[in-house]
């Protein structure tokens, strides 16, 4: 079939939005008619040319949601109809890793998807019968992508696929790592830095778990407004002295958990820093770039303070993804107010500019 | 009291085995009467002068075991006769760390320790009615020594006290590293850099928790060896491949457990690097030089690998050391092979050679 699609044809060249060919699901297949799709810091990283793994032409795309067109052969777990949001990171249960319960880092098509291609080993995209790779297994900056089954997870079939479209990424990255990474304890104290996506989601999982106190930092007085309404107890600029203020505001000690959503390894090492002695939990969340280290003074280590990281915050797509779409249905977690801007595929540059200017949190394309 | 000990009284001097006075116990504290004293690496690095937190003149000695001779007021955890093993790192029990089960960083007494001071700010050791400063709160190269009674863990008094002494603190960093900071899992694979008594004892820990493999690293071939009598099921001698050895043992993933008992911050790094994706976990135990830093690629923390540190490997000293001298008199831990010499106080420059040239494990000096 033809859709339309947002291509990275080149590096550092804006999208250009054209007709490319997707074929019909193969076995453990479907097809997902992608009705909403978030605008992702990591695909204008790709499109920067700056991603050492990125490749082009491809179609962008990756935080999406929709619903299920058709299936290929031995598809079970998912039928015509459901609605779906798609996962970068799949769940097939069955791995070493998906059977050991301690990561949500699936194996099953790791080394496919890292090539731009499905299970199989061949794409589905193409353009003039040429083969055209997949971006992070999704491509969903389009009318419609093929998706692994084990690579969707089946939500409630009411939930706004605006709002769960940005469960695919960036808000359950936040979210799972306060809930399911760090296990946040209730009446702890939390630091969180940056206040983009990610890191209001790490507030939302915080305060759901009962946090005492939640302190933010960012360079947008913007930002830190939303976060105070996501629960945020103290909030400051970003400045040279954000470290001491958490000292400041914990008799010396630092905090019970920090969260790093800001991909700048200088604040991955504030992070550390601002753990407590003892047990502070430091999560990494942000991508870092190129060739970057996070330095940290091993004695902070021998006096206590851990760090972990996690991709997707550490969440099971499909165990997890649809909890979180529950406790959104239930009025637990606002996803509604993410949303800053919406608008057509056509646009998806301006998204991607609204991005660089840090306008608003989270742009979504209607394809 | 007269009291035989060895002064540290310049930095990168010898030391010097004199007469010194050791006053009375005051209320809550203890007189050790030290027949054992281990020679560690944290003495020598003090009496360099390379410890930015050093300080002179002052008795050194941390790695103690001995009688309890007196007690002063209201002391009622140790009784005259008791036999016990010293700790630079107390246990109080009551205050927030004791109490939170997370940490056993005691923080009762640790400003005074940390300024060479008894608990209520004085010292009991003096020279010419010069007060002299105590170091890590225990300044056991000396015949005597006097204690904080919640810095003494009272053992079983028929345990070898040459054997308890190191439990006072190398052989305790890495057996309790590996049993309950790392929590080592049966049927894992642990790899250890640093064949010295903490990287020895981390393979005593991990052989305890049912590892299936212990991987070795050291320069030395002779600590190879006895890393193989411990547990070790395969060792090699460190170079530039350690990182890609350990790939190559587990099918490119990585251990499930890395220990560091370097204080190498190069080595630090390819403990994390040997750690698998997913959940390996990289507990950090050598003690760094001033400055330098453990630099961690962050994607190697989002793809699951966690690092956190121990000092004194996360045991509480009056929980945990007591069991451990359980476990040697049940013949489950063999400390005796960890000592290579024996010698009296007066010969602990010579003990200090011996360290600098790693001849040998441990020296017990025995004053």
């Amino acid at each position: 079939m033809k859709i339309r699609a947002a291509v990275l044809e080149e590096f550092a060249k804006p999208l250009v939005v054209q007709e490319v060919d997707l074929a019909p699901p193969k076995a453990g297949e479907a097809l997902v008619r992608i009705t909403s799709c978030g605008v992702c810091h990591t695909d204008l990283y790709t499109a920067s040319g700056v991603d050492p793994s990125g490749y082009a032409p491809t179609v962008l795309g990756h935080e999406g949601a929709g619903v299920v067109e058709a299936v290929g052969e031995g598809v079970t777990s998912v039928a015509v109809g459901d609605h779906v949001v798609t996962l970068f990171s799949p769940e097939c249960g069955q791995c070493a890793h998906c059977t050991s319960g301690k990561t949500n880092i699936c194996t099953a098509i790791r080394a496919e998807q890292g090539q731009g291609h499905l299970p199989d080993g061949t794409t589905r995209l193409s353009r003039n019968g040429v083969p055209m790779k997949h971006f992070m297994g999704t491509s969903t900056f389009a009318e419609a992508a093929i998706m692994p089954e084990i690579a969707l997870a089946k939500i409630h079939p009411e939930a706004s696929l605006d709002a769960a479209c940005l469960l695919a990424c960036g808000a359950t990255t936040g979210i799972a790592a306060a809930l399911w990474k760090a296990e946040v304890e209730a009446g702890t104290t939390c630091v969180v830095f940056g206040a983009g996506m990610v890191g209001l989601g790490a507030v939302v999982g915080a305060k759901l778990r009962g946090a005492e106190r939640i302190v933010v930092f960012d360079r947008s007085a913007e930002r830190l407004e939303l976060a105070k309404k996501y629960g945020a107890t103290h909030t400051f600029v970003a400045d040279e002295n954000n470290v001491q203020r958490v000292l400041d505001l914990t008799d010396g000690m630092g905090a019970d958990y920090t969260f790093e959503a800001t991909g700048l390894v200088g604040v991955m090492g504030e992070a550390v820093e601002a753990a407590r002695m003892g047990w502070g939990l430091c999560t990494i969340l942000g991508v870092a770039g190129k060739g970057e280290t996070l330095d940290i003074v091993p004695r902070l280590l021998i006096t206590g303070r851990r760090v972990q990281g996690g991709s997707f915050g550490g969440a099971k797509g499909r165990t997890h993804v649809p909890q979180l779409v529950d406790m959104y249905m239930a009025g637990k977690i606002d996803l509604d107010s993410f949303i800053s801007h919406r608008m057509p595929l056509e646009d998806v540059n301006r998204a991607f500019e609204l991005m660089e200017k840090k306008d608003g949190i989270r742009t979504v394309l209607n394809p």
